[in-house]
């Protein structure tokens, strides 16, 4: 089983391209920017169970308090840290100090059996365990012990590890199964996912136990004495029948942590979005492990099916609905918050990313891949700044007045910043695996991104590097270097869905192509160890289903989806609202693409494409609406529309790097009139 | 001041047209459907105090008891029982009884200093006025002071006004601006309309001073010690911060009842719409008192105008969002509840009638005529089935299979079926206006609504009547006739929006048309006591602001928008979802439209509309979403589609009286590749 976290290390992504930048950026900026800010709100300290006024404070989202989540975000910055140490040569002494400190401050805030959460220990203390479905004790557990398997990974010893299993040791006294247990689950999945990595690493059988357990136990209407679980926690802890956290539509809304039904027998993704995709890699785990749990092998692909088809955006977002930050019904997709609801939160296009790895290792196919690809370059990429200082959490396609399209330092509820910490530092986990079901001779890398990077690995024979230089997605061409042993070696390499054009060279004698997966044979490799793949980046535009009501268009160019900025369009009053698209645009007339660069920001470089006549504003305001239209009038409307010469795109992970007014649009109404 | 539940005395309406025969058949059904219902649920014997089992039933929308609207449901049914008696030339002596038993309940439930509510007499004494925002103790009593007016109207007597009147005394020393009194309002308004009419009928000056404090106070940020009432009631009660209702998507959304400003400052229409519009029509009352109140007047305006350009459906029905039974943002217009949301409450459009009609009369336009009979048959009659005895309360535009076209036979929140009954109850005092701007000769008949009806008036020579021979809306030709007294008569007929063609015959010399109301000069009347007047109700297409992303058409005809029904397009198995329509539809092949009636409808006269070959289904099946589909495979996707060789629509008034799978769809995508 080839988990990110653990084969990021054979693989170095040069400070090159795209993807080498970003996490060179991070390297260089997000982990002390991070450290910073974690030491100024207090989470940094908040291990020595001292009271801090914030404790105090009326939370600004009910009945969750703000620092109920510090745990997980000192779990997940020392992860992420981790995986930056263990590539460099010089070690930030203040990043490696720091570590340090919050380890042996964690390591002495542990209670004798084992309890370790800020807010039961210091706010709320008597209380442990007693809100499972709201309190996130468990989730908080499950980002330190990725922390702390990361600390491990890098360090070298238990000093991180050691309480995690003390502290999981009590979880498995505490619930479970048998009578005098709690036969509860967590409110929101992570600790399943920590908690397989952590059996996958030292061979806990408690923690596979209970990630077993409470995959199988979730949503089960008849836990316990024949009721729900999270009902009869309800009625224990006197929660009157009206009472609801504010993104509950309604009181016991358990869809919204995905414990509605079984998992097997659940039909459509629903819920909020983060909390799904953590829950279902787990059960991919799960499954990775157990090939034979068929039932939820079936609704893993089922539930993924759903939610690529009918709920997720162009950009790889998932999620319409602020409320519970998840997803609405099927087709359900407008672009903002201000145009019905549009949220693509950062941590869930990071959970799609993580659920995609998974499926890919038992179902090797570019529907994972293409998917995987397209989440990092657009719904995760646009959630930073260049700098990589800046986030976002909610990912919306098109601003607004009220939502502008803009950039954060940083978060109450700050669990998207180190999401991305993390997945940069492991990001080399993503770009290739070296397949599970090919251990035998010849040893096949799954190449699923394309990067400047090498993959250190094993064959049979002896040691192996396969490199890759290109600069993905900017430019097409990938140069493949495999070094060392070459007889026992073949790849797999993603073509991805998108590419209507592209050839190998030397040219392959037989092209062998299986869901969307080039096999690169051993025969080939021994006579072409360098050899180059080349993909036709050209424009395409692309749409959502129509059944979405938005009847739009964007341009997209490899993996990358564009957007419109009101910095390029100064015209723009009404953040493109108006701007219909021919659907002929890149055929028409000549389309500029060119490679280039900001003033402001020099070294990143991107491709832009702008399209000539071929773009129409419509002046809606002569349209009298009471409430309705007669057809003859809209037409007449929309036919009388402006043509703009120019229409520039750019990125939609570029947006809000260089000013403007906050005005920014991926998709564009047709035009069609 | 004219106020429809006052003049409908003065009109009667023929049992002929479409709403002559629904006003027939709630006569002779819907009253003693309705009352038989108040029996069978408890709701007529609550007035006797006595402890019911209900009483003790987990409320299906907590707070809010199940019983909390009883006391409006006797009020509204004793209305409208009273306004068909009226007329009745052997008033039915059960409806007759079952009134004066009411009352005499009533009376005798009332408490010696004035206080009556079933509720908080039975259920929780001690507690009055306690929780105005949520308990509907001040909208009960409003409905109870309209049910005395028509009860009084009919009756002649004081029995029911008398506890009214009673009561009111009580709440003007309980509420107002003085120390020690609560600077209270109403959280659904209504009283504020019900005490404008007391004081209009009985000179009370209490109610009026009432009614003008609860409008002028309304969302004062500063009323109680510098603090806004409700915040201040709420920590009264202990209510935590994070309590909320299940309709509120945030603790304290006080825009829910439009309480988040002085109305005088709100921009935009928010909030729960029944609220809203029975708010909007008690502000139009003070208006027209006060013609002096120019903030208050312009705030009517604004909303009105926010409201039909930018949040009503096609239908007239206003609200998108289920959880706030309300309004969404602009252009958030879905059509379905599966679609993202679809509410469109029957007594929404109710109060847009009421509000409309009010407005009529300081600023006669047919933009609010239009509105105001657009609500009528179509958001309202659909609220309604052909025999009167089932209804709905959320009338989306489109099916689903979880909500899909159907009526039920009444409903645990009871508003709409007895406010359809006291609107058809009162509905001859929508078709015209004795104008009140014109006492001086001649006197002005201001006709709205188009009806088989005869209205007696007063002029300065004499008595006077207008008769209206039609069989409007399914036939344009109206034949008018002035009888009695001609010379000091003046009328403005309302030219629809829609009509392009009509002509008036005899023709009148000068045609002066002001704000979509043609003027008959009493000359003319002088000479042509009876004339007719003809409008071509010629099909036509209808599409809503583009913005609302739907990019749909309909049929309408005069007044009625139109609809497809699974029961006459029996290929359908997606609720039309995937059925385009040719915007050339009604020019390009022959059309078919045929004055019909149904076998098993034999009475229902309606006209269908059948296009032939000019719409379409799109095999959406073909198309591979993951997420995006590219541009060329949407075309072709979407380029194969299948014709339609008829597809058959008719009134959405009438859907789901006839069977069927309840697959209904007014807009259908328009067919534009």
């Amino acid at each position: 089983m080839a988990y990110p976290q653990e084969t990021f290390r054979f693989a170095h992504v040069d400070a090159t391209s795209l993807l080498g930048q970003r996490r060179a950026a991070a390297s260089a900026s997000m982990i002390t920017y991070q450290l910073q800010i974690l030491k100024d709100t207090g989470r940094y300290d908040a291990f020595s169970l001292k009271w801090q006024p914030i404790y105090d404070k009326v939370p600004e989202y009910w009945p969750i308090a703000d620092h109920l989540f510090w745990d997980s975000d000192i779990g997940k910055w020392i992860e992420g840290a981790c995986y930056f140490l263990q590539g460099e040569s010089n070690p930030n002494p203040v990043v490696d100090g720091a570590i340090k400190e919050l380890v042996e401050m964690i390591r002495r805030a542990q209670q004798p059996d084992g309890y370790l959460n800020i807010h039961y220990q210091v706010v709320e203390p008597g209380k442990r365990f007693t809100n499972l479905r709201d309190m996130h004790e468990l989730y908080n557990l499950g980002h330190l012990i990725e922390g702390a398997l990361a600390h491990n990974q890098y360090y070298g010893n238990d000093l991180f590890l050691e309480p995690m299993l003390k502290y999981v040791s009590l979880i498995h006294r505490v619930i479970g199964p048998r009578d005098g247990q709690l036969h509860g689950y967590p409110g929101h999945p992570e600790l399943e996912i920590a908690l397989m990595r952590l059996h996958h690493r030292t061979g806990d059988e408690k923690s596979f136990e209970l990630a077993r357990y409470f995959i199988n136990e979730r949503g089960n209407p008849t836990g316990v004495d024949g009721r729900e679980f999270y009902t009869v926690e309800a009625e224990k802890r006197n929660e009157a029948l009206d009472w609801q956290p504010v993104w509950y539509p309604a009181p016991r809304s358990h869809w919204y942590q995905q414990a509605h039904a079984p998992i097997a027998k659940q039909d459509t993704i629903e819920g909020h979005s983060v909390r799904a995709m953590y829950l279902l890699t787990a059960v991919a785990d799960l499954v990775r492990v157990n090939p034979d749990s068929t039932d939820l092998k079936e609704a893993v692909y089922k539930l993924w099916n759903n939610m690529v088809e009918k709920r997720m955006y162009m950009t790889g977002g998932i999620g319409s609905m602020k409320q519970w930050e998840g997803f609405g019904p099927d087709y359900f997709l407008p672009q903002g918050t201000d145009e019905g609801g549009c949220y693509a939160e950062t941590c869930a296009a990071i959970g799609v990313m993580m659920l995609a790895q998974r499926m890919l290792q038992y179902d090797l196919s570019n529907e994972y891949g293409d998917v995987m690809e397209l989440c990092l370059y657009n719904a995760v990429f646009t959630a930073m700044s260049v700098d990589c200082m800046k986030f976002t959490y909610v990912n919306q396609l098109a601003s607004s007045e009220k939502n502008p399209s803009e950039r954060f330092g940083w978060f109450q509820c700050a669990c998207c910043p180190p999401n991305v910490l993390r997945l940069l530092g492991m990001i080399g986990g993503y770009v290739w695996n070296v397949s599970e079901s090919k251990k035998s001779d010849p040893t096949q890398i799954d190449v699923h991104l394309y990067a400047p990077a090498t993959l250190n690995f094993e064959t049979s024979a002896g040691q192996a590097s396969l490199k890759q230089e290109c600069d993905w997605p900017r430019d097409g061409s990938i140069k493949f270097s495999l070094i060392g042993e070459k007889r026992y070696v073949q790849l797999k390499l993603r073509i991805p869905g998108w590419a209507t054009a592209w050839e190998i060279s030397p040219a392959l004698s037989h092209l062998d192509i299986t869901d969307g997966y080039l096999t690169i044979p051993a025969e080939y490799l021994a006579l072409h160890p360098d050899f180059n793949l080349t993909f036709d980046l050209k424009p395409r535009l692309i749409a959502p289903h129509p059944l979405t009501n938005q009847q739009i268009l964007t341009v997209a160019r490899g993996p990358i989806v564009y957007c419109v900025e009101d910095v390029d369009n100064t015209w723009v009053t009404d953040h493109f609202r108006s701007t219909h698209l021919d659907p002929e645009c890149l055929t028409k007339n000549a389309v500029t693409e060119i490679k280039t660069a900001d003033p402001s920001l020099p070294d990143e470089i991107y491709v832009s494409i702008t399209v000539h006549k071929a773009a129409y504003t419509v002046d809606f305001d002569r349209l009298k609406i009471k409430p309705s239209v007669d057809k003859e009038d809209l037409h007449k409307t929309i036919g009388a529309a402006k043509v703009i010469d120019e229409l520039k795109f750019v990125p939609y992970y570029y947006r809000a790097n260089r000013g403007g007014h906050g005005m920014a649009r991926v998709g564009l109404k047709q035009w069609t009139w």
